[in-house]
């Protein structure tokens, strides 16, 4: 798309600053509105049964003996949605397949993972809905499963998917298979590369499915008309992508549903996607009444998206003096119940911190039998990023050159050329390893069994469809409507204040409101660190066109020709050639009397926000090995990161600290852990340990701002990054503090035991 | 404004159809959440304590015992709320003295009627609330009060503004007065006017206040966050001007505010200004809760605005071949507490259905001890022409001319010049008037006490400002976003209408939505006949300007000049002299590739509305007179209108009946009963008795349509019109029926039986 400001340097008043967050004052007193807390007069409640078994063909459902039962008032099976094909077709760059979205949404020839949907139930309460589900006769006919991403790509493996033939493979493999697909990057000479190279390095690791972990779970609730309009109130990172799937899943005109987007307690990529959505609206069809559906945290463990686990190898070939020659990588990942992997995410992300001549990477996209993943925070790259890092780490060791000083020597710059395609633009990794390396922690000394160690990350950063509306209301104060959720990070802030300074206005003038679906056009998902970029772009297009319209009216007023008008610090003011004198009007003034003169002003944007700009991030962590334990404590922890500009530097802080602590969790603790049954063990916050604050110390931060050329503030975006490094920097630690690589995550106390005993009994062995 | 589209005859799909109300389905089905079917976690319930003097000084108030009682979490007095100057303020043209809103919602010196709100309780229940009120001493000195509008006008009345005199009188008069406002107007020589007459005839008229007897009693819900974020929750006529006032009365940035109109249970014009809001707020400010506050059917009537009653003189002067001569009127209106009646539409409908060469009219605008009076439908206008139809339906009988006929002769036409100014441009009146004359119901056969009354009324229709958002989904549906609330007139039908027309696509592929007041820039209050007129226009110039941006897309997606791309249809075709042909493209199909080709589309309209289209109506009246008991009764009623196009027939056949059915209730029985004490005596639906459908015939309706020139549809609004003749149609029907001629309405029993047994006494006596 043309037109789409670009990046000027120029004095800042708002921009920058910290303005107390408009949110703030509702999240901290308990009002905010999140999905659970809207209730509609009349409502009913919805439960869904959940199939016990990891693998089983549906052989038929008896839903009467529940229908019976006083209280119930609707009941819905596969029988209750259309089948579909496979289709492509939601707005934006997020492809989904719609044959599985259906399956997903409603176990239909088989039930693919504990957890999956099977039926649901609307009842005038839990217990009367959760008694109904009791009711339910399902004949399973259990199949064999598979949970393991190595086991699932083994010939003879259980398969999920009959019809699932390997895409990416030429030609056509002639059996079917659990690989979804295949990618594979090409760069130069991979064989020649390790020819010249004086060291190699190859290691194996292994991750588990993490998941986001977000605070509230998944809770919507839906009111079906009947003549078929739909309000969905539900927790979203996608108003008007939740109603996309809704409409394509139930076949209905996207103009029919209208979704109002709830206060959102965290999401961080799971909940870019529908669960209880369709049940709720067709629930609420068939019952004449609203349904509300709330998953307990057992349900959100069970079917709802973690990210992929992982199996990864990686070689590295290097000279003697830190110049890297070849980098290869094979990525296998797990889907979960349906293809969809990050794995081209990961793929890509793998060694792009590199400017490097000879790559070659391979990923599989695999399915097996647990919950379909979804999105997490850089979707994928953290795993590659904990391979990866911890071989130029070890790298690092081998050649005995500072690990930040290896990076520098191979660092990917503007000019880069990166393997799957594109030439990166501006970049900051480089300002990034600099300022961790003249970081006052990198030099800091370090006590016994502690250790250090360095990652660095990267993510693409992405723009996609944006709306805004700008309203100048009457007394010259604004109303600023978003399209994108502000998924806890903090974009009503940061949008508000891009407009203000846009505006030349004090940013408590701007109120920043999130839309529902009626409101404004098509938004694409608050994901992929795209909430301030795209919105600060739509924000600019759309307070440039207000400000248009304000030069216009007041040429009109003061009948000056419109050329003679600038608009500067919040006022119409004579242009410097300006033939005549005016009196200038403040936006206050213009707005008193825009009815009189020819209507309210507003500002609009819908735009496809292009030239997002990478970002990369250095992390700097400091453990303390406990050897008898195995326990691994992080002492201090710094991020240095790239975000173009800080807009709001306390939420910017606030994403890379978040970021961190996620990694940390991931590196340290978190895993799903299955049992031979194909059963997940451990389906709670007390089993599956997330880190709490007295597990962490205080995040330090450092913000590198080097301009994104393509956006007015030079804005990159920060969320994803954050999360890349933590796994490969603690890995690195712990190798530095006590001599022993760990390849395989979470690295737990019993993981790091055993590694300390394997490496104390080869010692002794010698 | 220049630029807004004009009046085009063409053929047309969708527009003059009668598809399905789209709220249709939530009315019948008890869905539609109006004001009081909103509530939020952890609210409060609000109170309001109520003078029970008609007139009193407020020494002193102590709240501290309700304060002191549980669950009491706020109060607020005068003392909470800023002191204002007068200012007129409010965007739009309706102007408004701050100093009396802020004293209307919450007395300050002096409580000026019963039910004037002198403190407010938010409490944890309604009955602790009401317990709270019962606990809250407040000390009054009470004052002589005035009640009648002619008695408020006396020097020596008790006066209820110190500082009020009459605004309209030069030099400013020396002693303040109960007259708020005087008003004249003249046109020719009206002495010389009556010198020409062959028969002049002089009446006085007297009505009383009605109540707009919406079904909804005023309902808000209002949270408010330490940092002073408003949310406000109410059932209004005008979510942005509720906002404007509130942000006034508290001396509050309009952005901090958010307004979000709930569905309405009739407003009628008793919903255009603020009561509890205010109230709500502050208390939610003080007790850091949801405050919610609904009144009671009592509390509508005491303390909500009924219309004016007044004291009218009409004088008219007659050629014997029915040409009007002269015409004079003098009318005196309650405001109630505070000046604002509606005298000066009032004075300006008075005598506009006529060509007239001379007239005089006098208004005045008088304060009383009742509650300030609101917009009625058509406000004022009613009154004017129950006393001047009378008038001129008493001229056609001594003339003994036909009443139709003798209107002709008068009737104001294109290029009539108004004796307050504008000169009409295309109206409908004559076709109303011949319509009626042709209608089967003026020559049909009488019974017994049988009598046919015909009268005629004009409204302005008004325009004002009004936006409007059309998004088209990316499956080629439309959201199409409203800033004016949808008062049961059924815009959201006639606005998706016009929207579907100009796309055209089917209108089930349109949903209309209003919007809150985060949404869209300012939009005026719903009311005046302005919905379809203005919404449609905003309507039109939005669906334009997506036709506009479609156009150009596909102008780029196909590589054509945008020249060479017609709209048609719903489909963008190759114009007739384009210079190659390509291949045409739906909407559903531009959508589908929208976010791909430049982003979404939408058009959006920020307009003020000029140009509306006066209304005409002319009304016939079958009505049986009981001599022995003075009931009317209602046998056949016809509505004859110019609406200037009927976008949705049967929602403007329901607005000319509702409008007949609302004049008939104020003909027949509708009055405010005060006692000497000042009290209002019947504050409740059995006491004050509005037409339930027993007492209707069934309202026939004959739409006549006179495009509006500065509609594109033509549509001038048909809301006002229907409720102003009916009083005059039924007194006139009386006349004809039984010989009396009443002046004093309602023309209820008592009234009747007294005109009859006074008749008789006079025949008796001669």
């Amino acid at each position: 798309m043309t037109g789409l400001p670009k990046y000027a340097k120029k004095p800042l008043n708002v921009v920058g600053t910290r303005p107390l967050r408009p949110d703030g004052d509702d999240k901290v007193t308990g009002r905010a509105r999140f999905g659970a807390d809207h209730n509609l007069p009349n409502q009913l409640i919805g439960k869904v049964l959940r199939s016990p078994h990891p693998h089983a063909r549906l052989v038929s459902i008896d839903v009467s003996r529940a229908l019976a039962l006083p209280g119930v008032k609707a009941v819905v099976t596969r029988d209750d949605f259309p089948d579909l094909p496979e289709q492509f077709a939601l707005s934006g760059e997020l492809t989904i397949n719609y044959r599985d979205v259906t399956r997903q949404v409603m176990a239909r020839e088989k039930v693919l993972y504990e957890g999956h949907p099977v039926a649901a139930v609307a009842a005038v309460s839990e217990a009367v809905a959760l008694q109904a589900l009791a009711l339910i006769r399902v004949e399973y006919e259990a199949l064999p499963h598979v949970i393991d991403v190595v086991e699932a790509m083994q010939p003879g493996a259980p398969l999920l998917h009959e019809q699932q033939y390997t895409a990416g493979v030429k030609p056509k493999p002639e059996r079917p298979s659990n690989v979804a697909k295949r990618m594979e990057f090409t760069l130069g000479d991979v064989a020649g590369g390790f020819a010249q190279a004086d060291v190699v390095i190859e290691r194996e690791f292994t991750t588990k499915p993490v998941h986001q972990g977000y605070i509230e779970p998944q809770a919507c609730i839906a009111s079906c008309t009947e003549d078929g309009q739909v309000d969905l109130w539900t927790s979203t990172q996608g108003a008007f992508t939740f109603r996309s799937q809704c409409a394509i899943v139930l076949q209905m005109d996207v103009s029919k549903i209208r979704v109002i987007p709830t206060e959102i307690g965290g999401g961080f990529g799971g909940k870019n996607n529908v669960y209880n959505e369709p049940l709720a609206i067709v629930l609420s069809r068939k019952s004449h009444r609203p349904v509300k559906m709330v998953m307990t945290r057992e349900e959100v463990f069970r079917a709802t998206g973690p990210t992929s686990g992982a199996h990864v190898r990686v070689k590295l070939g290097c000279t003697r003096d830190g110049r890297i020659t070849a980098a290869q990588a094979e990525l296998d990942f797990q889907a979960g119940a349906f293809g969809g992997s990050p794995i081209a995410q990961a793929t890509m992300c793998a060694f792009t911190r590199y400017d490097l001549a000879n790559v070659h990477v391979v990923g599989h996209d695999v399915t097996s039998n647990r919950p379909k993943v979804a999105a997490y925070r850089a979707p994928g790259a953290p795993i590659a990023a904990f391979a990866v890092e911890s071989v130029v780490d070890e790298m690092a060791q081998r050649l005995d050159i500072d690990p930040i000083e290896l990076r520098l020597r191979n660092a990917a710059r503007e000019g880069t050329r990166t393997y799957y395609g594109p030439t990166l633009g501006p970049i900051g990794y480089v300002e990034t390893l600099e300022a961790a390396k003249a970081h006052p922690h990198y030099s800091a000394p370090l006590g016994p069994n502690q250790g250090r160690g360095v990652a660095t990350g990267f993510w693409f950063n992405i723009g996609n469809e944006t709306s805004v509306a700008l309203n100048v209301n009457e007394d010259g104060t604004v109303a600023l409507l978003l399209g994108t959720i502000d998924v806890a990070g903090g974009h009503r802030a940061s949008l508000s204040m891009i407009a203000a300074e846009e505006l030349g206005i004090p940013v408590d003038r701007v109120r920043a409101v999130v839309a529902d679906t009626s409101a404004l056009g098509f938004n694409f998902v608050t994901a992929g660190s795209r909430g301030t970029f795209a919105g600060g772009l739509a924000c600019a297009v759309a307070a440039r066109d207000a400000i248009e319209k304000l030069r216009q009216r007041v040429a009109r007023i003061r009948e000056v020709p419109v050329e003679d008008v600038d608009w500067r610090a919040g006022r119409a003011v004579p242009a410097a050639n300006a033939s005549a004198p005016f009196e200038p009007m403040s936006l206050a003034e213009i707005a008193k009397v825009a009815g009189k003169t020819g209507g309210t002003i507003a500002g609009h944007a819908e735009i496809n926000a292009q030239g997002a700009g990478p970002g990369f991030g250095t992390h700097i962590a400091d453990v303390e090995v406990d050897r008898e334990t195995g326990a691994v404590r992080v002492v201090r922890y710094t991020v240095v990161q790239d975000v173009g500009k800080a807009v709001h530097p306390s939420y910017v802080e606030g994403q890379l600290q978040g970021g961190a602590a996620q990694g940390i969790g991931w590196a340290l603790n978190e895993e799903y852990v299955y049992g031979a049954d194909g059963l997940l063990q451990n389906p709670g916050f007390l089993d599956y340990r997330v880190p709490v604050a007295s597990d962490l110390p205080r995040i330090d931060t450092l913000i590198v701002e080097v301009p994104n050329p393509n956006h007015p503030y030079g804005v990159r975006g920060c969320g994803e990054v954050p999360i890349i490094a933590p796994m490969a920097a603690i890995a690195n630690a712990i190798s530095n503090a006590v001599g022993v690589r760990l390849c395989e995550q979470p690295m737990s106390p019993p993981r790091v035991l055993k590694a300390l005993d394997e490496v104390q009994a080869t010692r002794r062995a010698r």
